[in-house]
């Protein structure tokens, strides 16, 4: 397949730029059935819009989302769901500056390199944040079809430049990341780090920090060895968010320096169900789901686009010179992310699922 | 696809089991006009082969491999390339006292669930370190193809059992990392790993690590964004690798806590062309290689076959009780695990080469 | 993959039904740097669109193609083109009382059961021919990249009603088809055929008939043996278009009759070139072009809707019944298939093409 | 995906080549739990080897077949089944004579232009009828996984060198086909075809036929519209047999002079059960079967190795010349190639019946 297509049977096609007509997706292989309308959609696509606090962008888009095909009557068809929102709030004039001055950082200079120049870059084209617009929609899809299992995924800044949310039970974090702006799982970690953002914004400066994503209720039995690994395939999509830099699972780059005897997680029985006595493996062994929460936390960078002064090179005069990046950016994406972890999550989760037989290929039968 | 193929262009199918016949892969997509032999593989095969030093398993297996289809008179004919090894050294006794209870930290259990108690559960099965016996050979291909390009891949253990190798370069590496029995990339580090793993294994424990790995003149290009991105595919492949917990990227999980004024590589000319001044990166962006070297870190839990005494529970009699592993097992998989990372890289790296066109179809004319 | 995604370099993801609110689709791996404007595919669109004859379904549709994303200044960028129309003159009244009638040869019967009822019934939904103008809108890119290379495609209705064209050369072929309403080669034909398709409308019935193909100057070495090869390919999306019963390539069915010595294309040397002293390969042997032209046939069935009294059955009260459908239908569909089969001819050799190396990944540098 | 491996759920990898060291396929996806012995692989081997009659090639091979991975006690695991057998038999010195003159009707030329003369040319290397043998490995996996459903297969020559058999029924058919030397579904046409063919080899010439295919009981459901239809994934792989040139389900180009009223499967109801009074749709409407037999017929061109002299060119001299092919042949593939047409009925039924939710995961669970 080619690069704008994922999943096997719970496909996700994204396409749209930044500042063209629109961004929006194909989800082919959603079950027959599934009830699903578009505020199912736009409650997910409001958590991730920009425009709302001190801490995102200011571009202000309404993100109001239409689907144009696959559900009849207010349930899904079986038939591909096509969605997409317009693009309104667009600004391209900054880009025309930036066209000979690739951003440090930045995808520019690759895109012009391999597209030959063909890319569309205004607003970063295909490589801005934006298009992960595409991703919270078939989330969303997945989200509701997840629902019909009991699965529940949880997502929420663990930490943002430097600051690290600490003491707080999954619960807290469920009640809490969406009542504060950066979506911290405790107040208190959420006070200081958004401190630290209007700190680094007034600097013209960025930052980066930690999304951690906890999947409750998931199957025992998830994942395709060896290729197709529920971590595998978590990882894959992880990494094609934007300015993701990193995964790691359970114990993760810790397991490195744990010993066995530390690191194993041991059997135990408890109310007649066997279960693991820590979750060190983050619910996932020899890359299956083995009914204990799912646990992951994915690295962001610092955004590429800041207003402090970065040596560049001018592309037609081929000589060093200097770049303030206008326009408007994000000083951090932490906090819009959760919403895009806990999309691809569903959407990795939700094909899964299918694959394993554990959804069928229709809910129920039409009254 | 199902789970065993991985690849767009240049597929690799996995096969075998730890105790069954043999283990082997299918390459299919492999350019005609490509001079490969056994001796290519062989050589690869020996670097992660068991039973050669005191830091790994004991188990000794040739790892013999016969070329056989897909190559004819030294070159290969673009048609499927299977190559197997055939098991010697298997020991399945210690599995039937398994059977009953799954070993911590291993896939024992969520095998058993998953596919309903047929597995093969002798040495792990699909589930054992063995099965890298595939990746390799068809990495060993990959390589020979990216060689082509001039592209050098080197991996080495960067990190086992809390020790990090620190003060080296990539050449000290690349000359080092086979001269010593952990594959680290400097000899004092090499020293004190072997120290603590031969320790670990006094203690009947097993340790962790990472393996760092660099690529080397890599074009800018390869990488088809958003899914196909090459971090999201070298990711995925990487959580393929059994052991694995996580993946980071340049500055990874140390980008979190950066700011964007020090985590952005800024351009410069050097001899008229453009590079970055660091290399925070990891060499990709937007999804795509820049041509700076790609740079990716691997985390490796401790092996979860000790000799220690742990907690499990007997699924007969389902009651909780107490294992000691037997058999023969890696006290850590770093150093035979350096290997592997290499060849899942090259795996990644040739198809992506290939989609990008710059691997043609047909390595030249045969005379 | 799931259903509604062909191709593997140049995939077509199609969407949309019939009387919902739009048709469309996504073209993923287009290389970047193709001229294209929504006239090029308007210009396609047009040949198949509804409403123009006696010969055709009543139904007026517009058929107005907006490109919605992946191209920029007037060229493909690489990155997903989506194009849709919007679905306007839908008269979805008939459909109500088919609700519990399935027409005989029509799908209403298949997909109520494989959907559990969820499907959108109205105008066929997914099931119904206006599906193709996703076929159609892809394979005009398609036509384009191909004509990079030259390729041309030419397609024409060979028989309808049992009258066969005859006496025909391909110049010939390709002046004609589109002159006159059913899509003949040659003008004799075509008026026996519109007689025919006339007089069936007239009695309320419905002919079936047979599309055939030619693609000239498509190289050497397109196909990728044993599974993706080229007839193979072009088999399976043949039979994606509804109402297609059958495809033979080159001497086809009538090789089952023919010995080696009368079947077997005999080569000679032409203006120091190897060539085929005839064709009835068709053009692929192996699964892989030869260089000379390809030649393939489409048999298309009658269509199902029809005005004569049929027998059915009621699936609410469960018992037999008669139908005479009402809503406006083609008394063929061999006139407006021609354009479709010309549409998936391209998307076929587009994504081979790809494949096989003969389109790069980007056309050109923009200046 | 690359050319040599076809399915989506129950994948089959095709390795090998004709004077090789084997011929073999890799099964990925096959649900743990089913029951599966060489014998259930050679028994469908048996029925296509040559060596065996004077209708076929004289080539002795006993086609052993061993499963190298994927069972385990008799059961399958879930993991991939490796299966080979090795080639014995082979007499390539014809083939050196045949390097620089290519057979007419054979691949010889463009494989050679493909691969930049890298292909395997001995006994038409992946070109051959021989890799038929993968195929037949994968359907026999395929049939024990359907006969889980009940579902059974039936193909037989239903025609020979202009020799069409008639008056015969399914069960007739069943009875026969595996009777007679030339798998024909009576006695008397049987031995008109049988005659011609013997006739055909005294001649130095070859013959043609058509193979039909049924299969009963095959619920209604299988196939995913609109690019994935059953007939579309049928018609694929039948394409990917080796000297077929076309397909036809049902009524196929016989609907094409039909009209509506006489091609429309009235329903009507029997027993309770909602049946098609005929079948002119061969089982399948809209892609998916509908619960009727599903019916088709494959067209053979008669083999173009012959004993005849024919022209062709001599690719060193470029120069023409004549070419009167060596070595053993088969005078038509017909025969043999009946349980070929079986065996890819049987993979794609079962990738289509565990895409669709009729075959679960894991068949059971062990005792």
């Amino acid at each position: 397949m080619t690069g704008n297509i994922v999943g096997e049977r719970f496909v996700l096609v994204s396409f749209g730029e930044s500042h063209g007509k629109c961004v929006g997706c194909v989800i082919d292989g959603c079950p027959a059935g599934l009830e699903l309308s578009e505020s199912d959609v736009q409650k997910e696509l409001d958590l991730r819009k920009p425009g709302q606090s001190i801490v995102a962008s200011q571009r202000r888009e309404e993100d109001r989302v239409e689907i144009m095909s696959g559900v009849f009557n207010g349930y899904t068809t079986g038939s591909p769901i096509m969605m997409l929102v317009l693009n309104a709030d667009k600004d391209s004039r900054p880009y025309e500056l930036l066209k000979n001055k690739p951003r440090p950082g930045h995808a520019d200079l690759v895109a012009l390199q391999k597209y030959g120049g063909f890319n569309d870059y205004r607003g970063g084209g295909r490589f801005s944040g934006r298009i992960t617009v595409s991703y919270v929609m078939g989330g969303a899809v997945a989200k509701k079809l997840l629902s019909t299992l009991g699965i529940e995924i949880i997502a929420y800044s663990l930490e943002i430049g430097g600051v690290r949310a600490s003491n707080f039970s999954v619960e807290m974090a469920r009640e809490n990341r969406y009542c504060n702006e950066v979506r911290a799982p405790e107040q208190k970690a959420a006070e200081e780090m958004k401190r630290k953002i209007v700190q680094a914004r007034g600097e013209g400066d960025s930052l980066g920090g930690i999304v951690e994503c906890v999947v409750l209720n998931c199957p025992a039995g998830l994942g395709e060895p060896v290729f197709d690994s529920l971590d595998s395939d978590l990882a894959k999509i992880a990494l094609s968010i934007p300015a993701v830099k990193g995964i790691e699972f359970g114990s993760g780059f810790g397991a490195a320096r744990m010993k066995g005897s530390e690191n194993n997680d041991e059997y135990s029985i408890e109310g007649g169900k066997i279960v693991c006595k820590t979750n060190n493996s983050g619910g996932i062994l020899g890359g299956i789901s083995n009914g204990m929460p799912i646990l992951f936390r994915v690295a962001f960078k610092p955004p590429a686009s800041i207003a402090k002064r970065q040596q560049t090179v001018d592309l037609e005069k081929h000589e060093e010179t200097e770049i303030i990046v206008p326009g408007r950016h994000d000083p951090t994406v932490v906090p819009r992310a959760v919403p895009v972890v806990e999309a691809v999550t569903a959407l990795v989760l939700a094909d899964h699922a299918i694959r394993s037989g554990f959804i069928p290929p229709v809910l129920g039968v039409r009254r």
